[in-house]
């Protein structure tokens, strides 16, 4: 029988991350500073970020050394598994051949710690004491949490407090690593006072937790700031998994004609999709397909505008699809795609024509999660199940076509902890949701004019 | 850097399981007939097993060919890797070498899956409808679920009333693999009505739902029964632990000195144990440590004698350390140690002096699993720190004498499920509890008098 998993040894994992702005064909529009309205330089992001994590940020770079330290931790569940969908490829009856990237394998089971080890070893080589950052579904608070054991480090997490209701096994995970969870909004910040102040039921969004996690950095000398998503260096760091199944196509003897992911921030996505874009760039017909909730329509609905990343407006504005930073998804239990913004590189990658948007439903996800679990075991998380559901669709068009395309979609993580969310959607408690196109729009209106 | 993780190939997986009764000095005395007390023949456990797995249970082999749609289901997570705990290793300062088999990466989570593939398929082969199974802490239940679902059999699984309030999140993984779940003791049978008569508030032990679950299997002609532990076919399915571990430990260029594991009924310890048994029997110098919960002391206070595996008295008389078939140990979290019984296989075993059993209490198992948590990263469950305390304490002695012993040890499985029990521990709420040596002798005098 041929091999269902393809494995690398701990020797062939990558020394060098990708960035692939040395690669795009349009610069990348400088982030600005909130207050001033001008391009930041390094000097300005120096109080939230180690300068070796800024100098990342700005890299313009193909590629960038991996230290030992960090390949000695992602050696804990790294390499990742490439898998063959084989079951969901009979279940589909699909000529399509269908493989997946198993980020679901590392601690806390996503593609999040690893960037979170990378960022943790160069804030402890900086002299940091404690990291302090925020978490939506909890699948990055708790990567944090974990990497910061492992390097001595303590880690401060404000959690979106509907997640923390929702998710409370990911909030323990974070406590067993040694990290402490605050439900956000928060009385413990100026900006979680305010928005208390106008809504004391407020259920928190990425947006406000970030802000929040921004102040209390900038405000602890011994702190910093830690971000999960968007920026240029996490998604650097994610280039591992993409390199990774580069390497282990080539020995399945195969290569991607569509390669999917879901996202939220983006990074998971790029993490998988950087590597290959860099063949399309180079002419290689290969269709690139982003996965989001409909709920919350950032690529597909929103606009490609300068915007705040956080609600409070203490980020420096990033040009991205933004569905403006006052926006405050629904309450759905993909919490880690609830994000008003994008990934500056993964938003000018889809206005260059590069990737493709797509937006699924609630309930059309959990069906491909259930037949994803039924068929290959390992119960996806919410958020993965929406790139699923994207497999699936193109899959079906193969069927239907008789084409037989290789599909590569990333497995970013395991739904063990959204068992609460599985089981609504079994009692039939779960519903879908537009967001109205009005209130998108009055988000969007609120937006500084930047050209 | 040397390999943290090494793995085999799919096709290094082991294509025969192993049967220690064929090496071991006795013969393991025979089950006996409940009512009659004479020796069983396979006609006796025709009603709920099939003939495949009545010939595996009674089997004298040395070997067993592993069929490849069983191979094929194993391969979703096999081989297994074997884990050098290098964090761990420095975390204690021993000069020990600490290998552990990682089980955790099967989609339920723990080593059940390997015997529960192995059942389905038997099955299915045999024209079975419907598995009717118990399940503790629902490691079990949910890994005969996900094999249902491989094989397109129903699953339906009493499980223990106790655990089933405990744990809603491996209530819901059955769910989500089409299991259906009952609560033990429950209504639906004879037995569980008896107990519920007697005593309203009965937490369930283990002994209670498996009277449930073959009373249940007998009655459905279209239904056999599955035992997750205990039997030798389930012990001979295991064994592809540590066939893979005895490849992968020579691939490391070691020998493990003692070989660790926690025991409930006795199969994930066997596991990963018999294959390196072999060795002891023909020489080699090795010790064998098996690690029970100080609550539930089967094999350190337990007697060697002839005793149900149930509570209701259904099914064979075996041979084995018991604490009595009436013994209902206190709702710990590691559920999957709760159990009166023992594998006979392993119990002749330790009657033999070849495994030592050693009991800890179920504090100082938490220490050893945050302590695991922090320096290797995965988050293991309650039964697991049972054998990394055992492990713990092997590195600590080595420490003292400055001997370079080689520790090999089974990561039974994650305890992601089991982080309500974290909360717990953390929140100061979990404390130590010795059973009663009264409470021992009372059940042990019921037992019948069989020589």
């Amino acid at each position: 029988m041929s091999s269902k998993r393809i494995f690398l040894s701990e020797n062939e994992m990558p020394t060098k991350w990708y960035n692939l702005l040395a690669d795009l064909p349009e610069q990348l529009p400088p982030p600005l500073h909130p207050g001033t309205g001008q391009p930041i330089g390094p000097d300005d992001l120096a109080p939230i970020f180690p300068m070796s994590l800024i100098a990342q940020e700005m890299s313009p770079e193909r590629w960038t050394e991996i230290p030992d330290p960090i390949r000695e931790a992602l050696a804990i569940w790294r390499p990742s598994p490439l898998v063959r969908a084989t079951g969901l490829e009979k279940a589909l009856k699909t000529p399509a051949r269908i493989y997946y990237k198993d980020e679901s394998h590392s601690p806390p089971g996503s593609h999040k710690p690893n960037t979170a080890v990378a960022q943790a070893f160069y804030n402890k080589e900086a002299g940091v004491k404690r990291l302090v950052t925020e978490t939506g579904a909890g699948q990055w608070g708790s990567s944090l949490a974990f990497a910061c054991s492992l390097f001595d480090l303590e880690c401060k997490v404000y959690m979106v407090k509907v997640s923390y209701q929702q998710k409370p096994y990911r909030r323990s995970m974070m406590h067993v690593w040694g990290g402490s969870v605050t439900p956000s909004p928060s009385e413990e910040t100026e900006a979680g006072r305010q928005i208390l102040a106008a809504d004391p039921d407020c259920p928190g969004s990425l947006g406000i937790a970030i802000s929040e996690a921004v102040e209390a950095a900038v405000k602890d000398d011994e702190a910093k700031y830690s971000l999960g998503s968007v920026l240029n260096h996490v998604l650097l760091h994610q280039t591992i998994i993409g390199l990774e199944a580069e390497k282990q196509m080539k020995i399945a003897g195969d290569s991607p004609d569509i390669v999917i992911g879901c996202v939220g921030g983006g990074s998971n996505y790029a993490g998988l999709a950087f590597p290959f874009l860099r063949r399309k760039i180079a002419g290689q017909d290969i269709r690139f397909v982003a996965s989001e909730p409909c709920c919350c329509p950032t690529m597909s609905r929103g606009q490609y505008r300068y915007d705040f990343g956080d609600t409070t407006k203490l980020t420096p504005l990033i040009k991205m699809y933004t569905l403006g930073h006052s926006f405050i998804p629904p309450g759905i239990h993909a919490g880690g795609l609830r994000y008003h913004g994008m990934a500056p590189a993964v938003s000018l990658a889809i206005k260059l024509g590069l990737i493709e948007p797509v937006a699924y439903h609630q309930l059309e996800c959990f069906d491909a999660a259930k037949l994803f679990a039924a068929t290959e075991g390992t119960i996806p998380a919410p958020e993965t199940a929406h790139a699923i559901r994207a497999a699936i669709i193109e899959a079906e068009k193969c069927r239907e076509t008789g084409e037989e395309k290789c599909i590569l979609f990333n497995f970013s993580g395991h739904g063990i902890c959204d068992l609460g969310a599985y089981d609504k959607y079994f009692a039939g408690e779960l519903s879908d949701f537009d967001y109205p196109q009005k209130k998108i729009e009055e988000a969007i209106a609120e937006l500084p004019e930047i050209d």
